[in-house]
């Protein structure tokens, strides 16, 4: 990580299945869009949860660090 | 989400299995006395560990938000 | 908890499965040489990322408790 | 507030006219349920947005403080 | 604490002698209507002080956990 | 909120006149050249003052969510 | 704000009417006394409610910046 | 608390006795150019320890909030 | 304070008398493997509760600070 | 600041010099895409180190704050 | 430290050279009326920036506290 | 950081120079006895100053991470 610059974004992805996979559909989402991503970190979990008390989805807010110099 | 009150209420889960099961166990336990569960938000992750290093219980603090008017 | 003294160190453990293995790595580490070891916060969640956007490591910082009276 | 004992409980009130719109309406509802009411504490200021960039509620958490005690 | 859920809940108790004995106070009420009252939490210690700079109460607001499931 | 993927951006707006125009003002901003915002949170409130005490502007900061997944 | 040293106060204003005006009080009063405000930065927004749940007060805590030196 | 403005300054008082009777000494000193204190937030517990584990002092921070109006 | 490193650890005492006594007990147990204990900062006053509401435990956790260059 | 509007984004600079420095890399940086920069607020100084305990580089993040109307 | 009262105030700094600048610049202002200064905290470091992205001042907050007992 | 377990500490270093310099201090002298250092984070920037309102010593507290597996 030397001389180089970073931006970090915020995003937050959404799963029916885990936490892990929350974060997982939001880098690959920006992945599409962004080259050099290097790391993530989660800065919030919610979710949604139906009538009858069960999960609906998991709501994963993450920063995501990429590299911005040639 | 327009013109309605909601209450937020505090409340731990345990598993011994994972973090989602753990969310899952309180929201199980709340909907059987609330109704109008909405949405919930983790506040705290923590667990017990056994004299062998192994984790016997992840316990997980959420606020569950539910809708309090008619 | 009556009469006793606890420590709480900082590990951060990685895992490339799950924050829940993550966690139990740094604890299996840190119970080869520390006894009494009694629960954990997680504290943070991190991880990096390759090329594609895929999730490489998790990597968790935790607070382990320990009782550190005889 | 000599003797007394309190509790807080966490609201969320939503408006489309203002915040202190949103805060009343929290009051409101809460004060058909519960008495003595005293205090509020704005914790959360949110809103919902329009496909046009307007405002169409603003979600307001407040935690309300009332005694307990007879 | 094992399979259980617990909830949290947020009081103020008050006292002229100490911020132990507003704790105390707090619990006190609190477990004449809860039962299975586990743990607190200290979040906030305040007062209030007369014309000569002597604090009148002691006004200590914590959380409070307890088991809700049979 | 089921499976997509949002971004939040961090704005500040300035108004004249309250706190609700001054988000307002920049959700404004943001619409024209950002589609599918969904919500805001406020989370820094400021403000500039003149000479005889008057407040000149409102600035308020707020992250601004919109989805970005197609 | 180049070669300049500023002091930030923590006040308290309160009304009846709106947060907004909360804050104005509280600088109108600075003002009185106090030359070359130039900046405030809202903290804490509480109120008080009356027994039919109307909001009484605003009161609303900000920091105020003021430049010191000559 | 209706019409008025509020000052909070923070002071630090010591003691060697209990953390209640370091934050007297603080609003007993400051009552002697003060008036009007209405209440204090303890923000800082902190205190020195001497070469035998013994607390030589307690040390605590608190913001004092008096009226400054009429 | 001159050219000294300083070297924090976190630790957690327990009192039935009080959060004064919980700071101390955990000092002391400090005091017998560490020296040169300098100072220490309140970081979460917890406890436990019997089942008619009585304090059973104080649990503070502390930070302490001891120098660690010869 | 009066009726505009800005955008905050969040950067990490490095240098092997200094904290002043990594800042001014990362604008430097922001400089040649981005116009009308005006502020920025560091939110998180960090560093590597190597094997003789030299630090290697600092790493400084922050957010840089530009106008973004016309 | 042992029987004394200290008062903290909040000042911003500023400087074109360097963080450690502007804590001083803030530092030697308030010598001149306070007496007693004995230690301080930054809290905020902020900064201008021109229009070819280069720093033109640094601005740094810290709390100073200075002994208010005879 | 693939598979590895890592600790992190909390020093305070100190200096008459600059933050940089408090900072290398704390690492110099914790690189004497713990080996795999590899980054630290500043969580701490205080300082002394003397009766002319110059300041003595920059005190930086710092988390510093090491790897602790073989």
């Amino acid at each position: 990580m030397s001389d180089h610059v970073y931006k970090k974004i915020e995003l937050t992805g959404s799963s029916t299945k885990s936490i892990e996979d929350a974060v997982q559909q939001a880098l690959s989402k920006a992945s599409k869009t962004l080259h050099n991503l290097r790391w993530f970190e989660v800065v919030e979990t919610r979710g949604e949860v139906d009538e009858k008390g069960q999960i609906k989805h998991w709501q994963v807010s993450l920063k995501v660090g990429f590299r911005i110099d040639g």
